[in-house]
């Protein structure tokens, strides 16, 4: 079957139909949910594709126990190998396990143990091997060839995106009348699952991918331009250097377009979660809410679906957004003040910013070190606020008592 | 209509299902969905009613909806009344504006300036009054008499009950195999709807509420034992100091069982939540899972449901469960360690807890002001670690390159 272009495709909608009778009743039927709030402030009337509810917190098992179902008998006895760090590594560990199928996982060194630990968990045997995902990748591959193993590749294979594709279908189920599906873009297996299943469904869909702007490499490739991802992201799970062979050739056919979303967008999509859905999300689960927040009018007044396609987020890091975001809205602000080193001042700053209704939640006095003169001190004060007017509101009143005061940046809570 | 018990109750399945009527389409059908991970944890097949999912956050729109739609024209012309400080005002501001129905809330002064920004900008009157709910509940009840306006009860109205009670009826249809749904008690509205829609559907499932073990106030008027409510919890949504009077009639009459559950155990839930669920969960609406795991055997096995009956955490607060839970597990920890003041033994320090694979997230290197000797300096390091065994290990390496070290409460990461 060939969708809406002219020269066949490798995977069909009859694929991922069958894909999803295989996975059906194995992996989680996920809801989609208005977001009310998030509609309201993307102008869009949004729904959210909850694959963060998944067992593993990711799409990825869909695709993975389509091919662990997939394989021959005697294949599925020798088993399988994968290389990766995150949420296909478990996709992987956690369903051979349920099949009772030997699973080899290779994870660069220096792997958070969280995520080492969490595959371990579902029994496979993991292999930390090379200093990225390159060097790994080579090793998994040397492996599977060594010990008749079958590999498992993120996305590049047509049983991988059948199974990403079953999230189109339900969702076309669920919502009939959504005019465009925003999907976040790593290697491109989900996306191009859901444009193959959603376009030959309801051929006038639009279907909008996003990449971080540091890891551009789908859109690189499509443009034939030298690859130039790297850098740090909040979105992992998306941080890709170069997308699949069958899967560029899928976006290129059947995607509309693709958005980039940089790091501050995504890190305040992630708190946006957080406070007006009330999802937790990984980086890459909110890059398609990063980009309809980016690009208003291009969707407004439209019926958009988000495919939140993760939650596995470290809570540290998740902790750190939501303070860096509070931060940022003026909802905690650090202060420092230059005092006189004399007793009763503390009281008295204490005061001014309490008769504000700012609310001090940790303070510092220091007078030793700081370039001040021996009689002055500095005085650092966290305090809760209620947004950047009454941050200005509480410097104006302690200068106006005489003291100098001046906002820290956003360290003093990160 | 009479599900179970001898003597009428004033409010029956025919009113739910009215009431189900009256709000579809205008308040979020939300999804009851398979929580794996949580299961495991539980021992027992746990099914995740996600009110969380509402548009403000919590299941309090139903009730203040059905309400609302209840009133005769000239009342609602005149408009309604409530007092509030959390999830209730925002059921009745939000739906009072959709419906064009002035509201006026009452919150008791001193109501954190968040709550009040959320209830305002849906374009209710908010005034803050009095020192506490009992100061601010008795100004609203004289307000609405002199001002002709509707009082919205958050409880103790059968049409608030009815409202509630869709919950039940949703989470029926959706999964009919259930054994037990668990309901968190605040002045027991919800478990009164849930209770009777559950109990006139299926007779034989069991319905279990849950109270914060500082506010037992449904608990001790079933038991005519005076009330005691009272102290600070995470669960501010169920800390409720009486319960209605047809409230409590009705959980006398249909509820099988309310449980207790502290503080700790709350704080914990919420954090599962997040990290083995991915929703972001308020207090009460984690009082279920916190009872669930206190009381492994109980339900063991069963098939249960679990309402997770609001959202709205401050992100502060969130940001806090997460590192102290983090702490908690032995995944951050903070150090002291006594070293020599000279140069070189920071950098020794520092390369032994870097060889255990513990990342140092923070240091303080203090030498005025502790009590130690003079030549003597104490190093202060938060370092994030796998678990309580990998901090173990840290200081026993550090003890046997002869530092004197310890581990310090929470404190540290609070």
């Amino acid at each position: 079957m060939n969708p809406t272009g002219n020269e066949p495709v490798s995977v069909a909608l009859a694929d991922i139909q069958r894909a999803a009778a295989l996975i059906a009743g194995a992996v989680v039927r996920t809801p989609a949910v208005p977001a009310s709030r998030l509609s309201h402030l993307a102008g869009a009337a949004l729904t959210l594709k909850l694959e963060n509810l998944q067992d593993i917190g990711s799409f990825k098992q869909r695709g993975a126990l389509v091919k662990l179902k997939s394989l021959p008998p005697d294949q599925a006895k020798r088993g399988v190998i994968a290389m990766s760090a995150g949420n296909h590594a478990q996709g992987v560990a956690y369903h051979a396990q349920r099949l009772g199928m030997p699973a080899t996982i290779v994870m660069p060194e220096g792997t958070p143990f969280g995520k080492i630990e969490r595959t371990s968990a579902f029994g496979a045997r993991v292999i930390l091997h090379g200093d990225g995902l390159d060097q790994a990748g080579a090793f998994a591959a040397e492996l599977a060839a060594k010990e008749k193993l079958a590999f498992v590749h993120p996305y590049d294979d047509p049983l991988i995106v059948a199974g990403q594709g079953t999230v189109a279908l339900e969702l076309l189920a669920d919502v009939p009348e959504l005019d465009c599906i925003v999907v976040p873009i790593g290697g491109g297996g989900i996306i191009s699952g859901i444009a193959i299943a959603a376009k030959a469904l309801k051929p006038g869909i639009e279907i909008v991918g996003v990449q971080a702007a540091l890891y551009p490499a789908m859109v690189q490739a499509l443009r034939g331009e030298k690859p130039s991802s790297g850098g740090e992201t909040i979105a992992e799970g998306i941080a890709v250097k170069s997308p699949g062979k069958l899967t560029l050739e899928i976006v290129r056919r059947l995607v509309d377009d693709i958005l980039l979303v940089d790091e501050p967008a995504l890190e305040q999509a992630v708190m946006l979660f957080v406070e007006e859905a009330k999802q937790v999300v990984e980086g890459a689960g909110a890059a398609g809410l990063a980009a309809v927040l980016a690009h208003r009018r291009r969707f407004a007044g439209r019926k958009v679906a988000l495919v939140v396609c993760g939650g596995n987020i470290d809570s540290r890091l998740l902790g750190s957004v939501l303070m860096r975001g509070l931060v940022r809205e003026g909802r905690v602000a650090s202060l420092r003040i230059d005092i006189t080193d004399r007793p009763g001042t503390l009281a008295q700053v204490a005061g001014l910013i309490g008769a504000t209704g700012g609310n001090i939640i940790e303070i510092h006095h220091q007078r030793l070190f700081r370039d001040v003169p021996a009689k002055r001190a500095e005085l650092d004060a966290v305090v809760e606020t209620r947004n950047a007017q009454h941050v200005r509101e509480i410097v104006d009143r302690l200068r106006a008592a005489g003291f100098k005061a001046r906002v820290l940046g956003t360290t003093a809570a990160g």
